[in-house]
């Protein structure tokens, strides 16, 4: 990866900070990925474990190390590598084709919608009747903005986004290609009894009848708080009453389903297509890692970890991390699985005893018979 | 949740049916979703169990109710609260931003296509040659609709639906955002024998070579029968010969993949990411809860219940409930899952069991060399 | 299932290669998907071995098997019956609607990028500065293609397809309808030390301030190779650093997540909702069936079977099969799954056991006692 020029090892320290062990002329032009494929020129970034025990392989010219770790090139001693990689790369970063201010011809805007100064509107992109768009928010081509939207100021809407009707956004928020904001939640309700109620009740047979699925209207919105990030292709749905809420700061990732009503906090991870059903409650920096599954109405406590594929049947405690489906407490889980993997042996080492316990009586009776005699 | 308007009770109920118990003239102007923050002024809707039973904590104006329910507020008395919710949300329901009727000036309308009456097309929609679109039907801005596809009366589609060719869809059907009607699916075959085919035939080694995957043309198509939903990014490949049908009814939550060639009775659920793989047949009203995933070519009874996360490798029958991967019957999985939960006592209680019993036979052959001697 | 016309047997056999046997005038004029639902008229292809079994009870007038097979009908034999189906289904193929060649006037081009020979570009598409659309190739409504992308030669893009910056498309590539390719990827560092990194390093307790997820500049980009195809509504995120890489004639299937800087083999397969998460290396010829989930820096061997719902957590060998979550060898986790059953049945067994032992003991005891007297 080259950088966008030479830089000298001091320069680099003055704008990521940190300070310089060793030749701060030294010069790098390009940037390594793996510190341990690095070579004559390059910049190394260690920040991981498994990178810092085998420093000494590193072939780079210089390197950004975490602070007092012992390093015998060039290098940049950093309290946090990773934040010095991010401000490194956002320098780095090439440039992004975003359209430029104002409103592209094809766009199809409204007249009563309400665009900021320093906005730029793409090509096909639409705006409803009364929306607002703040200052210096970028949407990008083929964007749909339904009526009544507001977009806070310093946005990015990726092309393709779908923000629909009274969806409520905030300022720094970024949306992905193809994520879809303030689509209709899944509920519905059945004329008749339903089989499910049927089943709930105790009551058999099941209706064999037809007993249609009639649309719950959503008559609710979905608020975005400030700074979140939706991934590309991510789903949240509108709330039935009331709002779908996204805490400040938090960010979804790809194909991720948020259903109508959902509470979610401040600075939560809800990572690759978990899915959380309706109205369950979120609180601050808990991580849904991906694949996960919450049931309706389920809370999840704050900072909680909900490991990759779980499946969330009951609030999970502030703090506690869970794994597997149905969840449980993570040691718990793991020990479960240990021991599951035991079932042959221990059903192989049951018959034996079995049959030893079978010999063993037969040997005391036939000895008590034998002394009865 | 402010109500559009104040209301009287017996004016509530002259619209959603049902019997006024206590004061008809009491006024209403909010809607509380949640009966137990209920506050004067506040309308609530009491349908669930564990809100009936603290029923006297409800602090609304007013509520509605299941007949025959103790309830000492102004209260209106129904057989099914949610299907009285139902009707007041729809009423209650704010304006949506749906274009008006005609054409938008920068729709894209192929002159082959047949448009109904008081059709509305959005910005920026394309419809392709030798389609139709029924009357009363909306199809919001930026949709693409390829060609010789049909489109029902009074359908909805929302902003960004993809239909391919040939597409044929019922009357008052519901597209959310994004969604993709009649993409190809996914159906190869290798010029060689694949390894997939060695493993089958116990050919061993797995041949090295190059052997690409050489698409299958899906000659097909897709129908949607009359009053499916279906959800925001979900995915309904076309078939390769005949149809991937969608029955009467049937709702299709968000980002749920329908592999080729299935059918899928009236009136089923289909709950967010599911995947039902190639050839799959679901019958009526059976039900898939959320992240559910299906074997190619398994058929699943009426009124089944796959619950959610659940892995099925095989046929379900009518009304049966299945839980886990690989899904077995509920209470098996449930007895599994339970026992699973004993490992590592069992584990102890084993290894207990073993050294008692080695003690004893031990003691007796002791005994026995003793009485021996 | 008709065909494009009616045919005689022998001018199949032409077109698809194989064996006439037995009257090669048959005339066939409709397809039957299922071999055993065939009637009078119909041409049916046997390639399943549960059709093959029952191949007698086939009313098609002619049918396509494979060579070595007894069969009383006209017929074609072929080594491949399914390569010869997909070679029919290619002649049968109805028209798609794709755009005519050249530029429709409702796209938006940059002036500065360069339009192929023969290209088809539909209505609403934008393309962004200097990207680069080669020969023959078909981008449909409403396409979004950022600056600097580059699409190779006879490539089909389905309508909504998104590609930002940077990507780099192959020749012979597929999109599906509403697919995401090169969104950012889902990476962020903490100003402070997050609770992450607290609980890797054991410190306690968590901290409980705001401490902002800082989004890290995604510099990379996409690389689709020659002959790939991408479902509908599937993402690929963009590289940190570097490229996601996707190899020639790899498939992916509809709402797969592919994460940033994973490395995809060749001919590889990605079947629906799975989510490959960042820095995984996949080998050629490796399958993962529908809602796999890797852990993030996997390397997963070549024609490794990741079998449908697998979490896997480590990296799999070559050839190899795994199954379950977390992922086991396939014996392996079928053989813990069938001792699981078996649950209820040891508990009871080692409650009996114990019982009997207590017994023995008590006796034992009892009769050294009585012994003792």
């Amino acid at each position: 990866m080259k950088l966008p020029q030479e830089l000298k090892l001091k320069d680099l320290a003055f704008f990521i900070g940190g300070k310089v062990v060793g030749d701060g002329d030294t010069k790098v032009s390009t940037f390594a990925m793996n510190p341990l494929a690095a070579k004559e020129g390059d910049l190394a970034v260690l920040f991981d474990k498994a990178y810092l025990k085998r420093i000494d392989e590193c072939k780079a010219s210089a390197a950004i190390v975490p602070s007092g770790t012992k390093c015998s090139i060039p290098h940049i001693a950093v309290d946090r590598p990773l934040l010095a990689m991010q401000k490194m790369l956002g320098a780095m970063q090439p440039k992004r084709f975003i359209p430029p201010n104002g409103i592209h011809p094809t766009a199809v805007i409204d007249e009563t919608a309400t665009i900021g100064e320093k906005v730029a509107i793409g090509p096909h992109v639409v705006i409803g009747p009364g929306s607002t768009i703040g200052d210096n928010t970028t949407i990008m081509a083929n964007c749909v903005i339904g009526g009544k939207v507001n977009i806070g100021r310093n946005c990015l809407l990726h092309p393709g986004s779908l923000i629909a009707d009274y969806v409520q956004i905030g300022n720094r928020v970024i949306i992905q290609q193809g994520a879809s904001i303030g689509s209709d939640g899944f509920s519905y309700v059945t004329e008749k009894m339903s089989n499910i109620e049927r089943r709930l009740a105790g009551i058999t047979p099941l209706s064999k009848e037809q007993n249609s699925n009639l649309k719950i209207p959503n008559i609710g919105n979905v608020i975005i708080e400030d700074d979140c990030e939706i991934g590309a292709n991510a789903t949240i749905d509108r709330a039935t009453v009331g709002s779908t809420k996204i805490g400040a700061g938090t960010k979804v990732d790809n194909l991720v389903m948020i259903a109508h009503n959902c509470n979610i906090g401040k600075d939560v991870l809800v990572i690759a297509q978990s899915a959380v059903a309706g109205s369950c409650k979120i609180h601050d920096r808990a991580i849904l890692a991906g694949q996960v599954g919450l049931k309706d109405h389920i809370t999840i406590g704050a900072d909680a970890i909900i490991e990759a594929q779980a499946g969330v049947l009951s609030d999970i405690a502030e703090d506690a991390v869970v794994v597997g489906s149905p969840a449980l407490p993570a040691r718990e889980h793991l020990t479960n699985v240990a021991y599951g993997r035991k079932g042959e042996q221990m059903y192989k080492q049951l018959r034996a005893l079995q049959k030893k316990v079978d010999e063993l009586e037969a040997q005391l009776n036939g000895k008590a018979m034998a002394t009865a005699k």
